[in-house]
């Protein structure tokens, strides 16, 4: 290590080199992703019939597939900056284990309270809704990261948030409940009484501890019965995408700052936030036909939708009350094992994604969760940093393209987003301590008896 | 926050910038602070006693009042550049919030998985270790954050590490242990079988759940009684503040870069970690005479040595096994009551500050849990992050000086040491969000009481 290195350990942009502006992949692509179909009518929504579940310029940013760049306004900048930029770190200690000729960085996303990327859109969210002079957002969450990041974003916008969150994790897992209480939010325990659909559900099943599926319906209904209200989401949506362009936008500039050109990028899959902004820009030259790379999706092989799921049209929830996107799925009512990287089980993917790794330009591969978390010890280790189960996808991916550099002593330079920390993933890692950790892949019966439900769409 | 600032946000040295050596203090000291005793005879210790306990480097480090400045070694420098510099933020948030003329700054040194400054030192004597060819260290931790650096610092080096961890927080706080074992720690809860004073303490009391002087007493006695172990240890020690120094050296360099000068340093204290690296260069220069600051620092009125101690030689430890150090102390029987901040439970402090302060050279404030915790929750909603309570002393009292600026509208700049992250100190935050918080402040004679059976030494 003591040799000396041109390239620092981590690159920090300045305030000036930050990105002003969010980069909208959409207007790139030739071929569109498909719009979101009203499940009633089957025809694409429209702005009014989005305009009582989000805000006025969030819907605006989900139907724009043509305006490149989005200006980001001031008071998002200056939130921003009090997280932003995100080191771009050289993984020189992981090359030496690894004895690679592979040039490793990391874009480093976990260094604010909320622990991941999440608080890129949060904020931008929270920000359009007391724009329009709303009082506050209602959201679902599950272990707990989006509805943390969403609830810091209102307590710095003096906004109201009210967080639905599945109640097995309200009970098992209180520290992230006390984070969101401690930031201002309401919390409330799904299935609750507080919501028509939730006493419906509770009569039905007295014992339920709740699911994804429910704390999204509670929460949209709180959203449009209660004025100055609206409802926001963390993942698989454009707009979402639209503002973690953020990530990748500033990695290219680091990396330019350095005249350094990647060969791969690879990301974690879940909805696709994450992957869908850090390679925005890098998709965009490849779209337009500027520049070549691998893009590499990871997802969990207990839950493979790029690799493993149908591209057609699908409801987002497993409620079956959002609208239809097309997209990579597994079905709506598959039911994704017990995986501890609880960010990455969704049936479904981004529009945007599927359309995109559908098309071609990008390539989908699954890891299997001890192999995973192999992965995240290792480096924990080597780099010092406790990563998140969802990130740590991307290293073990990250780590066998090194390990083939290795091999065929190819000198990549292998760019992954490195997404959020694993504090409040312990129960998992001891888990796996503790040699108690098995892997699960579904059988193909098992993902076909899900896809046979799809809705019947002509899209 | 919209208008423009010539500061940015985060100021972040270059790695050029960074400081290449160790500042110590007692160099600059007219009157050094007074030498360690050796219990048995009352005569200072020399380094031939301390050498089977601590690396012979650090017990140099230890007795040196001399050298003005010790070369950080390169393979030091190389683990600092993965979690530091660590910036120095400017909170124009929280100037806003207060609406106070004072221009305030923090040092954060949350942003690494130790989640707290404790690194800075754990690879430091890690690396001395590593250096004198020995196979492992032990140590002791309480809540577990110096416990974590550790492994840290031992899984980069590949070093073994031992960690005696108090029984009660091993089975009520298994985040942490799960941290150090993650990192390749093996971690023992105190008292165990595996030592002779272990075995002892649980056959007089077969169900204590362990105390911090017992791990202690544990952790010396497998590295005396082990061919190639020593033991280490967090706070408190000169050589502590000598690598801790590196937070001051970076503050300073960060604020000479734009030409600050601050009028007020705020650190908590504990054991004095933290507060002796953060203020390190600046009191080195009131020392000299070269500049004037007021320094201050800040700790639990539940345990306030500075405030309401005496100024004696006394046990380090409670179990009375460690050398005798001149400082301010409660008493080594003075048992704090539950304050959340458990890393300021400490009935002493370090010799050095404890002679700076004995001279007029810094004041001391004590103040409340729950006023604490007040400040800690304003400050996670106003700039984002959620600071370890420890940690949040410090933010108290920068905000009461805040706030008296803005009453004389003194446009004072106030610099505090942000040491870490409340992650895993999420069962106060929660019973601070459900009020079930209390304060409790010891009698005067209860002070007395342990006061009294300070041990009787000249000096």
């Amino acid at each position: 290590m003591a040799e000396e290195k041109k390239i620092p350990y981590k690159i920090y942009l300045t305030e000036e080199e930050m990105p002003k502006a969010w980069y909208n992949l959409r207007a790139d692509m030739k071929v569109k992703p498909a719009p979101l179909l009203n499940p009633g009518t089957g025809k694409p929504l429209t702005a009014e019939e989005l305009a009582p579940i989000f805000c006025e310029e969030l819907v605006k940013q989900e139907l724009d597939n043509d305006t490149k760049f989005v200006d980001i306004p001031q008071e998002i900048l200056d939130f921003y900056k009090m997280f932003r930029p995100s080191p771009l770190v050289r993984a020189y200690c992981l090359e030496e284990k690894l004895q690679t000729p592979a040039k490793i960085y990391y874009k480093f996303e976990g260094n604010n309270t909320s622990g991941s990327h999440k608080l890129n859109s949060a904020i931008a969210q929270a920000y359009y809704a007391k724009k329009q002079g709303l009082k506050g957002v209602t959201t679902e969450t599950g272990a707990g990261q989006w509805g943390t990041a969403l609830s810091m974003a209102c307590a710095y916008l003096g906004l109201d948030c009210k967080v639905y969150m599945v109640k097995v994790s309200y009970e098992q897992k209180p520290f992230r409940r006390e984070v969101m209480r401690t930031y201002g939010a309401s919390v409330v325990p799904s299935p609750s009484e507080t919501t028509e659909v939730g006493r419906k559900i509770l009569a039905e099943h007295p014992g339920t501890t709740g699911s994804l599926g429910c704390a999204i319906s509670e929460a949209v209904e709180v959203a449009t019965k209660n004025p100055g209200y609206r409802y926001v989401l963390g993942s698989v949506l454009n707009q979402v995408l639209l503002h973690q362009s953020v990530i990748g936008l500033e990695t290219k500039a680091a990396l330019d700052k350095y005249g350094i050109k990647p060969d791969i990028i690879i990301g974690c899959a879940g909805g696709g936030s994450n992957l869908g902004g850090l390679i925005a820009p890098f998709m965009g030259e490849k779209l337009r036909g500027e520049a070549d790379y691998r893009i590499i999706a990871v997802e969990p092989a207990s839950c493979p939708s790029f690799t493993r799921g149908t591209f057609a049209y699908d409801f987002c929830d497993t409620g079956m009350i959002c609208p239809l996107a097309k997209m990579y799925t597994l079905g709506s009512s598959f039911i994704p094992s017990a995986n501890h990287a609880g960010g990455l089980r969704f049936h479904g993917m981004s529009s945007t994604l599927s359309q995109l790794y559908h098309d071609g330009y990008m390539e989908a591969v699954s890891v299997e969760q001890t192999d995973v978390f192999e992965a995240a010890e290792f480096f924990a280790r080597t780099e010092g940093i406790l990563p998140a189960p969802e990130s740590s996808h991307a290293i073990r991916a990250a780590i066998n393209e090194a390990k083939k550099c290795k091999e065929t002593g190819e000198e990549k330079t292998i760019v992954f987003g490195l997404t959020g920390t694993g504090y409040f993933d312990l129960v998992a890692y001891q888990k796996y301590n503790d040699g108690e950790m098995s892997d699960y892949i579904p059988s193909d019966e098992e993902i076909a008896a899900s896809v046979a439900k799809l809705p019947k769409v002509e899209g």
